[in-house]
């Protein structure tokens, strides 16, 4: 278990820890906030008397080395305010349970967690162990027999279906899509490292490039269910989604809620999934049920999802009003309002360098390999990647049978043996063109936003370039092995001299001194 | 004192600890190595007997946030083993006597540090306890009264001059000049932040903006004193420096040694010099007689000068022949060889922003008020200094009035009120046009190598602009303000709503919310 933040203060009631009841048999870990005004009330004044934690400041100072990354205290303390601290416990044990034991927990709770880079590129399809998690919560435990699903507001006849009615058959056909998933954060760690900022303020996590998974979805069209519903009704233009995760904001608690447009559901690219890959959704994808929504920012594929509301307008619960806001460079804490953003929805065209990685100092013969991803969103998909090993002077494009399978809602991954000639420290650089030539813009600072969402600029690495294949090197590099000494790491001092006074002197004969002679 | 670094081994004697006499009466911690060949040798087997511990990583994984930042156990070690033990001890004595109290100890011993950037720009004359220190060894402290000077090798009449023969004005006019020294390490750490590399391998300390001073010198003109011995025979074109200074370099010992070319000497920019800013020499700085080679590295500017060569060719000494060089970037440890390396004499033209700090967040009413310095080396002088609030588009000069006086081997102090209206993070940039139109490549990474020396590029600090005079500005300090809360670090989360429902609906109404209705 990893060791409290730096800054956290231990938490000590300050006041009568409440009880609040678990809604409904089987459902453990699931408190029912929205339907109860006063209970939110109640959390309200009670988050009042207490001074949380702030979270740990990681971004004027470097992130700490630690694994999980950050802890997540405040968060922890809202729920131990509230007398719901199994819910973190229990939360944890289920990443323990259900994830790879290397997984990157960039926050351990509410969790949020990346597989290492190398399996993340592995196969196009990711282990579930390994498919990236961003929880806003904790992680409730429901019976699937026990489960049921509202749908409700402006359909013609609002139901309550059981999971066994949904995979049914005979009133719902299946439906089974490639889909990838992202995170608006992936990558974020660039942003905070140029130009640090908010990232929703809450949580903040430090995502590096594997907030991203491809996964086999497979349930029903959501279009079916309202359908089936008797349709919307009364100029209904979009579809509500409450999860049954406990969600704080500023001294408030919530369910989870988001919402999508209903153009997106008419052209079945919703679909309720209640399976991952071809087995049972993990508990802490959404078990027994959740959304995926195929193209748009992962926050919009709710999770234990218990109701379904058809609303006009968009969702003003504070997951969507409120969070996943895409500003503009010069919005920041002075100025912003929530309505100065921009809701994010379809994702743009991405990519990254997933091998070699950053800092790396690699021995080669004048190639080196390139391995990673490229994603577009919003039914788009990557159709050509161009690598750069001079900071994007010159691309390369990815040859076609380097480029894993087409589809329209998942990534590519991709190879490239790139030429490399130069030595030294040399910057890689990716950018993905997707099938209506939309492309990455050039650096973070392109595309820095205060809510640091959607690093979608251009993945670069620095990497130092020892070519094997130059006489010069080659004798250092045989030089360094006759006396049994790694050339890594290069700012290790070389312990012998670079050439003997002799060899000196017959150089700089031949470029005839440094100064001239009159 | 500071608590030995994190990978450095304890020093155990695995030897016999020489005891090395001190050469001359009144010269402590002095020893004479190059008159002795035996003792070289004696060192360099002693030397292979020993595991020293590597210089701690600070290129690849951050800086410690201590004071001294580094503490060269390395270095300590080297003069354990040699049974000089008292020569680190004695100087840090001599930083806590003759140094301010807030120093920036980059590297206690060999001591390397930098006064805080405030005091670096107060005055165009640096106070002595703030000048910066660059040294490659101990302290020698040498008693005035039993010094000498030797001049020997390619001069007609070899002679041996007391301190007070140099102070004899029937023998030599007194020269005093204004000359500001800079470290060809100054703001290094840009390039090790961005691309490390190794920075001459053995001391490598992580300079920022402070690398650079300016006093007033006085002494006598080398050449003068070359006349007096006759002046030069045999073709001679250079002149060797001999330092008291006991310096380590690959498991050999030395004493200082570094030379200047006679046509930099003929044109009496060499002074012989006793006095700074009308003192004695501080120890530190190389009492009782020191070198200073106008415009050039300061490394020429020999400290405790005992010994004066005149040569053919330059020095072969290490100092002069092996560090100090200035590589490409496609040389590294895989290939670089001395040979390839261009020997960095005049210093170019150069600048830092010093107020604000990187990573600055400021609140202002439309303008920010920049202060910095600018140099150029070589007997060249700054004429104009631009500053750019957009990293690099938008260049304003600096008013005349507000530059310090010109001389031809000092630095310009300089302060600008630049408009700022941009909010977030803006990129600071300032460059200096020398006499001779040269100006400062445009990023570090246009100007690496290998050794981490001459960081002459643009000088680029992040700041984050918050500007009062906006009027959703103005309103959210005041209600940060009202509510007591400080706006800094702008990575604390804002504790409440950034806008009502009520203000969101009606904006949100104005923009025809975010999709299109048809």
């Amino acid at each position: 278990m990893a060791p409290a933040e730096p800054n956290a203060l231990p938490f000590r009631a300050k006041a009568e820890i409440p009880h609040f009841a678990e809604e409904r048999d089987g459902w453990k870990g699931y408190v029912e906030w929205e339907k109860y005004p006063e209970k939110k009330k109640q959390v309200q004044e009670l988050m009042k008397k207490y001074d949380f934690p702030d979270p740990p400041e990681f971004q004027l100072v470097p992130l700490p080395k630690t694994n999980p990354v950050l802890t997540g205290e405040r968060w922890k303390q809202y729920h131990y305010a509230c007398g719901l601290d199994y819910i973190p416990r229990d939360s944890w044990d289920t990443v323990l349970k259900e994830k790879s034991a290397d997984m990157i927990h960039v926050l351990q709770f509410p969790y949020n967690g990346e597989p290492p880079g190398d399996r993340l590129i592995e196969t196009e399809m990711t282990d579930n162990k390994d498919f990236f998690v961003r929880n806003h919560g904790g992680i409730p435990d429901i019976d699937a027999d026990q489960f049921t699903l509202d749908i409700e507001g402006l359909v013609k006849n609002p139901r309550t279906l059981a999971l066994a009615q949904l995979q049914d058959e005979t009133l719902f056909p299946r439906q089974s899509n490639i889909v990838t998933l992202q995170c608006s954060g992936t990558r974020r760690i660039e942003q905070i490292h140029e130009y640090p900022g908010d990232g929703d303020e809450l949580i903040n996590a430090p995502w590096g490039e594997g907030a991203i998974s491809t996964a086999r979805w497979t349930g029903v069209s959501l279009k079916r269910v309202i359908k089936y519903c008797g349709g919307l009704v009364d100029g209904a233009d979009n579809i509500e989604f409450y999860g049954a995760d406990t969600y704080f904001k500023k001294g408030n608690v919530h369910n989870y809620v988001v919402s999508v447009p209903w153009r997106k559901v008419k052209v079945h690219e919703v679909l309720l999934a209640w399976e991952m890959n071809g087995q049972p959704l993990p508990k802490i994808h959404g078990y027994p049920l959740r959304a995926v929504v195929f193209g748009y920012i992962g926050a919009r594929s709710c999770k234990w999802l218990y109701k379904i509301r058809a609303i006009k307008h968009p969702s003003t619960a504070p997951v969507q009003m409120k969070e996943y806001l895409y500003y503009t460079p010069q919005v920041g804490k002075q100025n912003a309002q929530y309505s100065n953003g921009f809701s994010i929805q379809d994702m743009p065209v991405s990519s990254a360098i997933i091998s070699p990685k950053n800092m790396d100092q690699i021995i080669h013969d004048g190639k080196i390999t390139l391995k990673g991803w490229a994603y577009s969103g919003g039914g788009h998909w990557p159709v050509r990647v161009e690598v750069s090993g001079d900071g994007g002077s010159i691309w390369y494009e990815v040859p076609a049978e380097n480029m894993s399978t087409k589809y329209f809602h998942a990534w590519r991954l991709w190879k490239m043996d790139l030429p490399v000639d130069a030595e030294g420290w040399l910057e890689f650089c990716v950018r993905t063109w997707d099938n209506a030539m939309n492309t990455q813009p050039t650096y973070v600072r392109s595309a820095w936003n205060w809510d640091l969402h959607v690093t979608s600029s251009c993945h670069r690495v620095k990497i130092y370039s020892i070519n094997r294949s130059r006489p010069a090197t080659a004798a250092r590099l045989k030089q360094l092995e006759a006396n049994n000494i790694p050339i890594v790491p290069i700012t290790r001092p070389m312990p012998f001299d670079l050439e003997t006074d002799d060899e000196y002197h017959t150089a700089m004969q031949s470029r005839a001194w440094r100064d001239p002679l009159e």
